[in-house]
């Protein structure tokens, strides 16, 4: 076991809180009823589930019935995408969204492109930002849908949303957000926004892994991607996960208790890279400026990202070389080349990504360990060597 | 609260057994890493979720790769069937499957006849049964999958599914089967049984509601419903419920070591048949020889069932009217409908299913409440009244 212990991934996932915990738990037990029964532990777990779902939607700024609750945010994304496009098919078949969505976002996408939709992927800037009339210079008569996330998975980057909504209400099409990273990080009013459809997840906000939710603004047309009982109003079948559901609302109850926390996070971050710009070669990825208070992105010139990863977890540190989804793949990083860093130097890309449970101790311990790696890295490196 | 609780609603969901949450419980605390991450609690998750895997495939019958985790019975049906449909569609549009299935096959089943395809409900006998021959004759050019229920939610009934697998096979058509009621109820051997899919869910062998899982037999055509990240080998996104599928794969192995008490559970059921025979105008749905253990779904004429269940709810006995999932629907059961039983009686139709807690004691309790309810309520009755 490792001395020290600090765990600097939670873009990618977050341990579940002992509240949150507490707050399931009953339902595991003794109120273990299917919600749709009509006795009494079968009641009892219907009414925590509106309770939960009601609570959701007062956080959120939205109605309790446009909140619908999913098993991940992969799963809301891929059913508020599919399922626009779908059921708007006879309007037209063309979808705007951006080149540095999450997998769920963008093979869903590829996926719609092989039934014969047409998608139009707008190119973010260096800085990992996109404004609102790029958007609406793309939109067209047969567009259906625009799908922009609200904040990047791996260098935090937060695009304006309620510019974008408003642009889309504008020309009549449906917008959605994949709030998977802003949810929780950043203050989110709905009713403000003006967006369509938003997606959300639980496992990045203390929750279990394996709740999501979707709110769909009332009138949106949108088909069901699962199919079943009457359960979430007829649009989305299976037995209802009753101890997430009650988890993911205690879970955002804390999160926006704890929402002040973000400016000591966003400091923490400020630190991590004021001391990581001492190390050589290094450049931090996307807008320091519109960006999630705990998401550092660098590129460490002449390394591999995954070797880094490795070392820094010999010394006990979590961190990750972009999307958690993909890190089986060897291909770098699509959102770091989509800010124009080259093929090669991407691959040297690493995240950390701060949360309520970091102190200025983890960072400074991150920063102990990270430059002292990086150039025992870089000294086996031939590259580097040529180059020095 | 009441002296006596009798959970009979077995089919409708079980209440987590202690070791299933014992099981699960390291993976809300300390192996809280996302299962894709490469540090050390992501790999403690993600090799907690190839044991459990290959755990499940040893206990049905398969490879482990064969197995792929989703988050209900439900979604896995949907995703079975449209997979199936939407991967095949160059081979065919034409899809056979029975009038009886769950609501999460039926009502995907009306999503594909919206989309063009065209869809053969095979009707099932007065005894809730069907024979491989009638599914085979139904097969034509354009026959691309085959969709039968293992057995019914509702009245227990069990299909030959080898049979008409093999059926299937002889035509090279896609055989699917829903065994969400039973997995854990019979044995199941996947390799014999010879289907190319099988659906079950996790809530009703006692894990928790929100896991289930999908047997994809290796080379059958199948497209994604959820696209996203690499998880579940690139075929199902979002990030994985370690502990819901550490604790399927824990329920999966208490159901396999306790199907011998399926015998008990058996002769529960058949003393509580022969108590209900007692009560005049009582009519046992299904076929009692092919039929699952824990079963008993019974008529009773010139009374709502909904009323019965409150009463026995109010004495502490939990039981349906049949699919909890369609239990705030007013229509008369689809599956008592299909038995050729008028719509008034199947107004009066009530579930029992007897699980692994219940006792002789449980079973005596309900024949003792149960004949006095059903004549009180028979005396408010004008119907009945009139016939007297």
């Amino acid at each position: 076991m490792m001395d020290k212990f600090v765990y600097a991934d939670n873009a990618a996932t977050t341990s579940v809180s002992p509240l949150v915990l507490e707050a399931m738990m009953p339902f595991f037990n003794e109120m273990y009823g299917n919600p749709s029964s009509l006795y009494s532990i079968g009641r009892e777990a219907s009414e925590a589930i509106s309770k939960a779902r009601e609570k959701i939607a007062a956080l959120l700024g939205c109605k309790a019935r446009e909140i619908y609750f999913t098993a991940s945010g992969s799963e809301a994304d891929n059913w508020a995408i599919k399922g626009a496009a779908h059921a708007n098919i006879k309007k037209g078949k063309h979808i705007i969204t951006t080149n540095f969505e999450h997998h769920a976002v963008s093979n869903t996408m590829k996926s719609l492109e092989k039934e014969g939709y047409e998608v139009t992927y707008l190119k973010v800037s260096s800085e990992g930002l996109l404004s609102s009339a790029d958007v609406e210079a793309a939109i067209r008569n047969d567009t259906i849908l625009i799908c922009a996330m609200y904040a990047n998975n791996e260098i935090g980057t937060i695009l304006p949303i309620k510019e974008i909504a408003a642009a889309a209400k504008k020309h009549g099409v449906i917008c959605f957000t994949d709030a998977v990273q802003a949810v929780g990080s950043i203050p989110i009013n709905i009713a403000d926004l003006g967006v369509d459809m938003l997606a959300f997840s639980g496992h990045k906000i203390h929750a279990p892994k394996g709740i999501g939710a979707l709110y769909i603004k009332s009138g949106t047309r949108v088909q069901n991607l699962i199919d079943g009982g009457g359960q979430e109003s007829g649009r989305r079948g299976g037995t209802e996960n009753t101890a997430y559901i009650v988890g993911l609302a205690k879970a955002l109850e804390l999160a926006a208790e704890r929402l002040p926390d973000m400016e000591r996070i966003k400091n923490l971050r400020n630190r991590l890279i004021e001391g990581i710009k001492k190390i050589p070669y290094a450049t931090i990825n996307g807008s320091l400026d519109k960006r999630l208070p705990g998401n550092v992105n660098v590129t460490f010139d002449y390394i591999e990202g995954e070797s880094l990863l490795l070392w820094l977890d010999m010394n006990g540190i979590c961190a990750s070389t972009g999307s958690a989804c993909s890190s089986s793949s060897l291909e770098p990083s699509h959102v770091i080349l989509a800010l124009g860093v080259d093929s090669e130097k991407a691959h040297g890309s690493i995240r950390f990504t701060l949360g309520h449970d970091n102190t200025e101790a983890d960072v400074d311990y991150i920063l102990e360990k990270l430059g002292p790696i990086v150039e025992k890295l870089r000294a086996m490196s031939p590259l580097y060597e040529r180059i020095m």
